[in-house]
């Protein structure tokens, strides 16, 4: 079996972290096939993507065997690999939802806190357990800290306590926890939700929200009206105000 | 009857939207009436403005009657003119309260988000339904993301699903969601406690925050002194101050 | 007695405000103790700071007494002093948590929201009163902006209403609010887990978390990377990677 699964199931495609024993420990090697299915799916017409893992943990962020005696410019190059994978789940046109069903530390809940909606099962935690280790969690603090408030991401990363899903999903860092049994519904739900209307549209909306969300609002102001007054000009835009106006079902450019 | 209503009662002065067969649909008509009520009123000894609409909608954003076939040139053209209605509201002396009794959607919806306060009842709605259509709500969204969790402003705007007025206050988006009997009392309430004071302190506060709120902790420092700094020289600082000291009522110049 | 009392119990350092005639009001001097006695801490191997206060009010913020009267000049130089007091918090190589027994009010306010954890007693309070007087808390919304949501400051600023203790864990911007009998218990528990692990790699971590928060989210993982790359050549990390890979305990570098 591969490390990443990829597998298409009507509208959405589900990419598996598969590397159980490992925990699915972010390895150099595994980052890049993360990056790469992602890339992959980004060129297929799938309008969601759902990053699911398999095993008792979701992922136990970077593979301490990797990391013990590595030199500087590695370590930095592998935190610059786990970057680009974070920079390419908010990038591609999908939708990308993350399926939470187990523990989610460090790097991999970064991955949580990076994929554009999660929903976690009650039973799933999070932690960014650097803190209380010798490594702080540093860069897995820069999502965590832009879902949730100052005082509960230092919490976070000065604990490295494991927080529950319940009270994620009151901080913002997920969408919804849902009983165990319920987590494949809760997540097809959202999903199927997530991409109604057109995927050019959405696609466009999703990554331009990210170039926007960091800015002052006036700069964001200037950078959002050109961008939606150029969307207006598409067909998508075109067909969705005319069928609204029109009282009929849009249909919308492949 | 006009399309834009503007009332005053005691200290208070109520901006109607009575575009209600139109479900106070924003053309650039009335976005500029709007505007122009907000720098009438920003002239005025008011010291509150409620910012309420007639109809079975609160708003529902901008109207596609006016965009479908529009130029590339004009829907820029309206979209900055809808800006300068965000930007007006957070730049009046007076303290913005949005009264959303229903349905607050897209352009609707960015307004209650740039209000500087907002009370609903609770059978009134949230949208940014551009996101399942094939327009996203793009500037919408800029200041709907700076009042909730960025998960929660994903899923606002990837979803165009409604959230109701008890979410709504639960994320930030507004501040209180009342029984529908108790909206006009709810909102007069708070508006009376935020306009206690100096009118002119007030006013100088509330643009202050908009200009702080953005930047970086120690940027806002640098300016937040000096604008503080300056403020502690005027007479109702004084006066503020002194009459702390002597255990008296203040007396505000006007 | 001095106006502020510093004890060093086992790991932690309490530094007390000790004007409770005063209502801890911070005067010049005051400010200027304070800073000093943070600065102090931060040179011994104090592992955590609470900060405390004694008598009915936690602290009523900047002393009237001092700035009735005062030029632009000196009020300018003694908020300055007030953020030096702040930065100084954020810069320690400590964990600071606030333990809020009573009423924090404007500057009282901003300390709180400036140290890194907080935990109040139920019966404590939170305002930023300023917005109902004549002189508006510009400087205390800094921080106090950057823990809560827009619409929650707005409010706070513009009514100079009382939050009670829970209102204001919900809100975050505290971590915890507990019964009175419970503080200093819960306190503690927060600052022992906070401050767990390695204490060098726990300081550049919570000093790196404060220069990350503000910056665009790219921004911040190019600077994060280059902190986080650098810190895995220390004994620290090397020594927590390779405990955990042998299943020991780790032994932290003093």
């Amino acid at each position: 079996m591969s490390d990443v699964l990829i597998e298409r199931d009507g509208a959405f495609t589900t990419i598996t972290m598969n590397r159980p024993r490992r925990r699915n420990a972010l390895s150099r090697a595994f980052l890049e096939d993360l990056t790469r299915a992602f890339a992959k799916v980004a060129e297929t017409d799938a309008r969601g993507v759902i990053l699911a893992a398999e095993g008792p943990v979701f992922s136990a962020g970077h593979d301490f065997a990797d990391l013990a005696g590595a030199s500087h410019a590695d370590v930095r190059d592998l935190l610059q690999t786990c970057a680009d994978l974070m920079r390419t789940i908010q990038s591609v046109p999908q939708v990308v939802i993350a399926r939470v069903h187990a523990l989610a530390t460090a790097a991999g809940c970064q991955l949580v806190a990076t994929c554009d909606l999660a929903v976690a099962a009650e039973s799933a935690a999070f932690a960014a357990p650097g803190g209380r280790g010798g490594w702080f969690c540093h860069t897995p603090m820069v999502p965590v800290a832009r879902n949730v408030g100052r005082k509960r991401a230092m919490e976070l990363a000065l604990t490295g306590d494991r927080i529950d899903a319940r009270t994620a999903a009151g901080w913002g860092l997920i969408n919804y926890a849902v009983p165990d049994a319920d987590l494949d519904k809760a997540v097809h739900d959202l999903l199927t939700r997530a991409t109604q209307g057109s995927p050019r549209s959405k696609a466009l909306g999703k990554q331009a929200m990210y170039a926007q969300l960091d800015r002052p609002e006036q700069d964001a102001y200037t950078y959002a009206i050109e961008v939606m007054a150029a969307a207006s000009q598409t067909p998508e835009a075109q067909e969705g105000m005319t069928a609204f106006l029109e009282k009929r079902h849009p249909d919308w450019p492949a």
